[in-house]
């Protein structure tokens, strides 16, 4: 039953992740996964639920006021305006599961009535002003990987995709370590002309393969090796946005103090200011990593050891991965460990399923420093009953780093939801966080509930919880929704942040006032207010 | 003709740098510099120049509205409002130079209607929205270190000192490593607390004895050790601030990505939109430092040098200091080492005067990491001609790193003007912003022009730039604006910031547009009427 073919112009073929001719492979292992815990047969199932494999029909003409149309082609040239609706859907949707969980059903919240491709910062600024005399809403697009609902505003307006044109690298300065790109290249693009010159950008998120500068910084994304190159709104150096009030260029000095941050008013502002035209950040000369693997009887004995290392002034890693109990026995039985002579071995020494907690970690940086951190490690690892595991789970691990999302569509066939939440929060409450959250995802039956963290900051570190279940039949979206809900009331009432580095779109807009506060929240209004005052940008992201 | 007393009325009580009962040690050295290198014979002067050894006059009774000074005293009590004239014009004075050369002639830009003392939040919170009443313009005051005229805003208002009452450390948690402090505690007591505890602060200014944590975050300072440490904005991970639209209080996850970053919004906004209540800083563990100093040929060598060691991947040093030719010259005069063997063996190495460039460094963080630094510096430094010179240079500088700022009034009372610009620039700008800089200083006969860079980043430096002239008698203020607005000139056309850890304040407040740009500009004024609509807070800093 598994859906390897679709029409291109399907729904299917919006709400599939990542390339269109890639599919995971669905192992017996996950099968059995399904069933054991899960509670669903999928060679049971009379075929796959709801496979959106119908076409999108022509739901609604162009919405643009007369003349619009011509105007906008006359800006960008003819071939890069299109009203096509399939075009439209696409490009008004993110990877939100909410949103895969509505087009399998065929429901449609909205399109946008033309999507431009623009060639030059110059066109964008014209665009805005024409949009802006419209009334028009304007959503910049890049990979549209959002997992917020970060696309749709739910009016008339265009999406302004990035991709087609501005996806320059534009120069690089070896002295300064920095590269200007524009914002719609493709990550592995980016890191491919950075390799050729001996560089890395440092920021592979599991969106790699599809995401984009523009939107690594609009949603302050961070990468699998953020704890040491940071995120993105830590290698921003400056950046150019087109607003409606004008262009906003921020200069590249290291540090300055010359008034509030600027770039860090961009950074995060999810395209409610304006478009973002252009990137300074910084690169990184290329460095093999040094990997160091740990066992741990639980997982808190593992995130003290990995808040230590972090705080010991040694550095910090790259990858910096600790998975709980559930995400390592998920782990050991997908990669058909579980049962093995290696799982028996593990269990005789006192790691025992359920409660033993997988770390995988790596350097960056010089190698004879990245030696000498891996070393620590050890020595911090063995003090916390960390048995020491070699390269291996590294490399396991990183062969299937931005493969994992693909699994999300069959498993929805199967009538299972997967989706992810995350969070970040001080050491000081991250064992409480973790252990509430995960009562939560929990408290409904028939539900894997994995956790990890994956970026450590000497102050604290996020977690992030993938949750699977079956859902309601006939009931999917609110069943879903309802339950999404409760477990991000969970993160909230236990102290964490509404999110590390997937942003706040709309999924969690309503409660971002609470989260920050009134005030806080006004001063991000007043910057609206000042850059924006039609409300034509991404209008409904952050609440604005 | 050393001024060693003065009256505790006096201007001079007002104007002289630090602590009132500590005084320079003017060595014979520093004459012969001055005399020789500037031209002034100090034992041929009739006396000290402007010594501003006349009390403060009563210059004009409070100003404050009918009934105000009541009220305010019923918020805070008696005891912690004053009129006293010599308090109003002390606390509406910072360390700027100018300032120092208008009250040594006795001139008075201005005084605070009234100083307050608040002795919590709460109060004021109620001070604000008294002032908002009333009109009056609320200036927060800490160390009164600014040496860019942070302080006077030039109309009726008060200035709340933070100092007395507001300088308690509320707490400190291990498990995250940050410190909750009050604004108002001084440097000193602050890293004695957390000394107590093994921790430090890693923030040292050369105000360090004076400058408080509110003004640290208010102005984005930057400590000698700042190259690991970080500026104040780095370490800030969450603050409270008591705005006249209310309160906002940031929170303390490590990373977050729920809109633009609000803490960033007031650090560096210098008293323009609140009052900072409260700060959650990062702090460290203590660690010895391994030192590592060179001497280079030039100022060139020992930049390619540091730019090198910072971008290869093995962690920061924290003192990183490096000085060009002219600086290096005068460290060895004012030292003694001026034609001594030591410096006969060095010019015999081909490290000859006026060319060759001093570096001081230090690791901090772990001993061993830091180790490996120093063994990665020694081998990029000898690649460069640098010749390791042991850790005698640091412990000399490290002797009097606090201590230098009291020289000046020593320099002034002999008619010379000492006065410091400072600036950050990308690394491949660095030398021809410090030549650029250089010619301006120099283009005045009978001057020295000393540079260094202290702060170094991956993309980037600072380069911090101390001038000396002896100034046209009669005419020193208007001979004294008009050079230091050469050489801020000549800062901007090289492409340097404003400031890489001083700040604007008023000095460069009209300089601030054109360097940010007129819509970065605007969106600090938009957060400026949303959180001040009545322009209470520090009138005219940052030309808001």
């Amino acid at each position: 039953m598994l859906v390897r073919q679709f029409s291109r112009r399907s729904y299917r073929a919006i709400f599939k992740w990542g390339d269109p001719k890639v599919f995971y492979e669905v192992k017996p292992a996950i099968r059995r996964f399904v069933t054991e815990r899960l509670g669903v047969d999928a060679e049971r199932l009379p075929g796959p639920v709801h496979p959106g494999l119908q076409e999108v029909s022509d739901l609604a003409g162009p919405r643009l006021p007369e003349g619009v149309c011509e105007r906008l082609e006359r800006i960008v040239g003819q071939d890069n305006v299109s009203t096509d609706v399939h075009d439209r859907l696409r490009f008004w949707t993110g990877a939100t599961a909410v949103d895969a969980l509505r087009l399998r059903l065929g429901r449609v919240q909205g399109t946008a009535d033309a999507v431009v491709h623009p060639r030059s910062e110059q066109e964008i600024v014209e665009i805005l002003a024409l949009c802006q005399e419209q009334g028009l809403a304007v959503v910049p697009t890049g990979g549209r990987t959002t997992v917020t609902g970060a696309l749709d505003p739910g009016r008339s307006g265009i999406a302004l995709d990035l991709t087609r044109h501005l996806n320059r690298v534009l120069g690089i300065s070896e002295a300064d370590l920095t590269a200007r790109v524009q914002p719609g290249i493709l990550g592995p693009e980016y890191e491919e002309h950075l390799e050729r010159r001996g560089f890395t950008c440092g920021h592979f998120p599991q969106s790699f393969e599809f995401a984009t500068p523009g939107g690594w910084v609009a949603a302050k994304g961070a990468g699998q090796q953020s704890t040491y190159y940071g995120k993105a709104e830590d290698f921003l150096v400056a950046l150019r946005c087109a607003t409606p009030r004008g262009l906003l260029a921020t200069r590249d000095f290291p540090r300055a103090s010359i008034g509030p941050d600027l770039a860090g008013m961009i950074a995060g502002s999810e395209g409610s200011f304006g478009v973002i035209t252009e990137l300074t950040l910084r690169i990184w000369p290329r460095h093999p990593q040094v990997p160091f693997c740990f066992m741990f009887h639980c997982f808190d004995d593992g995130a003290d050891f990995l808040r230590t290392l972090i705080q010991a002034g040694v550095g910090h890693p790259g990858v910096s991965r600790l998975s709980d109990g559930e995400e390592t026995d998920a782990a050991f039985q997908l990669d058909g460990l579980a049962g093995t002579g290696a799982d028996r071995w593990l269990r005789r020494l006192g790691y025992v399923p359920g409660q033993r907690a997988l770390f995988i970690g790596a350097s960056e940086g010089d190698r004879l420093t990245g030696a000498a951190l891996a070393a620590r490690a050890h020595a911090l690892a063995l003090r916390r009953g960390g048995l020491p595991l070699g390269s291996a789970p590294l490399r396991k691990w990183a062969k299937r780093r931005f493969h994992d999302p693909y699994l999300r569509d069959d498993l929805m066939d199967m009538g299972v939801v997967v989706d992810t939440l995350e969070t970040a929060v001080p050491w000081s409450g991250l064992a409480r966080l973790r252990r509430g959250v995960r009562a939560a995802i929990k408290s409904r039956p028939r539900t894997a509930a994995l956790a990890h963290i994956s970026h450590a900051y000497e102050h604290g570190a996020n977690l992030y919880f993938i949750f699977m279940s079956p859902l309601a039949v006939g009931d999917e979206l609110d069943d879903f929704q309802r339950y999404h809900g409760q477990i991000v009331d969970a993160i909230v009432e236990h102290g964490g942040s509404l999110s590390h580095h997937h942003g706040i779109g709309r999924l969690f807009a309503s409660r971002l006032p609470a989260q920050i506060g009134e005030v806080g929240h006004g001063m991000i209004g007043a910057l609206k207010r000042y850059l924006d005052p039609e409300r034509i940008m991404n209008p409904g992201a952050l609440g604005l």
